[in-house]
């Protein structure tokens, strides 16, 4: 386990805290230490490019970021750090939620965000995923990994027999 | 008319380069000076936002930016400029233009971009849409927009009878 | 800053009314004076060529154009006119804004509409493309699309740390 | 059988005239005069009306429209006149005809077009759907309409045992 | 004004009538003598059919034909019938019309359905271009037509400053 | 191994039969007798039905139905048929398939249509479906099963190291 | 009439429950034995591959298969069985269903899907196809089809005069 | 650098060789030892299985899963291994790429897939996410990471002034 943060999570727009609320019970529920932020890819990118640039050295190992609409923050901040990117596509109030994933997934070679499913379940997704990536390299994280798996194993053959 | 240089257009890539001539016929049709480069939010975003942040001061009038995908390209531009920046989805190799459109059109409030349709007819256009602007404010581009469309309804007329 | 009016705002029906009262509210931040009508494409088509035509002369540097569905409000308008027309989509009750967005942007070339977001982000960003079209000419405008884009910004870092 | 053009075609483009010669073929065999003419919404926005304003006078009884992308030739004649307006969506160079459609058949209420399939197929049908109209009024015409689905059922029965 | 039942309203389920009452009370304001059937192109095959050839002897029209999903019963009704056949796409509980209209208007040459709009749109212009086929060959209903489009003018006009 | 036909192929138009021949060759390498016909739900919709009302008393145990655009043929057989009704969405010249898809597979409560993918992978599925329904009940066509899931299996893991 | 269970209904998580509850009062109108589980092919692989290996020799005819978003659940076990699975898309809280339709409908060559509506009509449905399977070979479920369809017929024609 | 394979890169078939070529060649650029191997959730279930479930223990760090149409491979194997899946959407024949995406990247709570751009830039994006991903915990590929984000801005900045 580490005590050191690993994970920054930002997010585009305040309005956004609702789904990615999800993604913090997560991360905690693996003892992932994370650091998160609202940051936009356009209206503040002096910011965003500064945090996605020092992510590595201040250690962090993951950036998980969250838009919606032409969604554009994971892939401003992929451009700008060497560290994975988790992509979470947020549906916005038109095309259910279309857009935000082409936007997010869609990038050109080179230039990798690994997204995950639009709204709750991605915002979930993520914190796992960050937590495999963890666990790939240290232990601690893996048993957690195998846990959680357990677990969901558990609530499925529990409602086995509905 | 302006001896200056008043359009900015940028491209992501050198393979956009096909459409995009397209926009530099035009606005040398309108007589409009204008510079090209190839400038991608994703692998070289500072020069990017640099290019965006000095458009003003430069003298720029319009900056026209295409890019296909997840294209963040006319999205980062507009995030750093004062002026109105006109996005061209370019197709990319699937989904049919419909990432690159819905990456370029779905801003969120307080960062417009211009969007105009999908590959060369949105080339043509985004040179016209610059004539236009040009021409709101100087009467010897508002000429030409009006001889462009005497043109255009000539070649109507003349093929009306098929 | 100019005291003449220099936005026309149109929208194809009534019901248009609630999304483009953000239209409203922006271009009043803005200190930009507009004039506002209905007018359709399809129940007024001479009113509505006859206002597109006579835009240039009465001062107007730019449309703002909504309509929802088959929307050719803007279209209709574009061709009419010389003068810059912004398209804003209006979601309908089907297709989820789909139809309203590709019948605004998918022009053909020679006729360019430069489309926004869909509802009402569409609305407010319609209002600001027209800040930075006049302000790329004007100080004074160009002086309060700084200000805006400072504003958005502290709202952004006042969020950070959530 | 009625010896007067009951029919005007009216197209987008010459480029869409591959297309509508189907549209032409079709007509000759139910021996339905017609005329063609290339006008464009947003070209010829003028001749457009005048040719839809005096449809009826001049004894038209259908006018068959076909456009692509964003298609806004159906609607606008559809606004202008008062006899039934058949639309053709044209398949576009993107969107594989979605756009055409959806900007060709969601009209708002009160000014309907009657829309047929995209392309080829939609041209074929705009004919006989023209045959039909007359042909609801005009036994000379319903009688080829029940003779062309008897050919239709021949070639199927033939086809049958394939 | 014809005093005979000149047009046949049909509908899939009863579920589709809450829609379709805007059909029939269209067509009302029209003056047009109509009746009305639920007939289902799955579950009651012979009785479609059977109501589809005898259409053109009873004196109907035109046929007006709502279904939503898998929307079948327009394109069978044209299959067996003479007469002009107006499709309207009712939304159904997913994919938000998008199947209802796709199934109904990409109908194969040889087989025109006349599609409108999704929906109560697309229920009022049903009868609107009812009227606008009977309106073609009898001019008491062209008149009806030509008063609707004033009173829509005039609507607008009324809203025009808001 | 039975000797009588026990599966009914239908098409809508002969131009399916290239996509088809793969249902064919697939039924063949299952030893199940099959017959095939061109039949049309709005060319030859009586000669359709008389098909589909036969189908159980003439001994077929399965119907496969392929049709293109707005495909209404597998629906309408399935309505008046009391057997499996296998849907195969042939891609017609737009839209890619999805018309196709959605007019087979979205039919309303109460009449199944069993839909496959689009195009030939659903042509060669419709026929091992149909072994599959076969199979249940007859153990010689279940041995066929048992061995095309090792055939396919053998090519994989002889594909595996590559 | 069959006194053992010959129907297997899975669903991918006890919140596909609601929907389903639809294929269990239509498999009881059919006096069909069935037994229902959860089971997850990301959650529970090896007893869901167990369930679907087993199948065939337990005796059980037919397997329906529900899930929802990235639904793999009817693929793995058509992956797993030899007899006929039926999968019902269940919308997910994004993308109106589509997702779910097109991970359940696009099975590659070799392993069918029977694919039925999204959502509630196809939980009918799937009932019913099963049905019409076990009809196909037991003349006592033949009976209860026929008996159904008349049933369908009746409430039609008892709406028929609205 | 490691000498030990860290990555397993599997595809649903030998069709989907040729695009992912590209992952092998990236991967290689990158120092990174692999293996590959064809795998499919339908055809070898079992194998599948057994490979995802040994892939921890036999030291890997990242798996890449590559498949088309109704992709079930990456989800399958991210239920069955607790590192983590990178899924690649291989365009299929039909749905331009879309269907393979939903089926990848709409996953449900507790199982994500990284999911990357559909085909060839995907390919691409998988290896040098892997890269990213073994780069946070080992400083060699994080300079190689480096490096290539030099290489990539060198070639833009080279192509800059067109």
């Amino acid at each position: 386990m580490n005590e050191k943060i690993l994970v920054g999570v930002v997010m585009g727009s305040k309005s956004d805290l609702e789904v990615m609320e999800n993604t913090f019970a997560t991360l905690e529920k693996f003892n992932i230490k994370y650091e998160k932020n609202v940051l936009s890819a356009h209206r503040t990118p002096d910011e965003t490019i500064a945090y996605a640039k020092s992510a590595y050295d201040r250690g962090l190992k993951v950036i998980i970021a969250a838009a919606g609409g032409a969604a554009h923050l994971a892939g401003v901040i992929a451009g700008c750090s060497t560290i994975p990117v988790i992509g979470v596509p947020i549906k916005s109030s038109t095309m259910d939620g279309l857009d935000s994933l082409l936007a997010t997934v869609q990038m050109p070679s080179g230039v990798p965000v690994a997204t995950v499913a639009i709204g709750k379940a991605g915002a979930i997704n993520a914190a796992i995923l960050s937590a495999q990536i963890l666990g790939a390299f240290d232990e601690s994280y893996h048993d957690l990994i195998l846990k959680h798996k357990e677990d969901m194993k558990k609530v499925v053959l529990n409602d086995m027999k509905i």
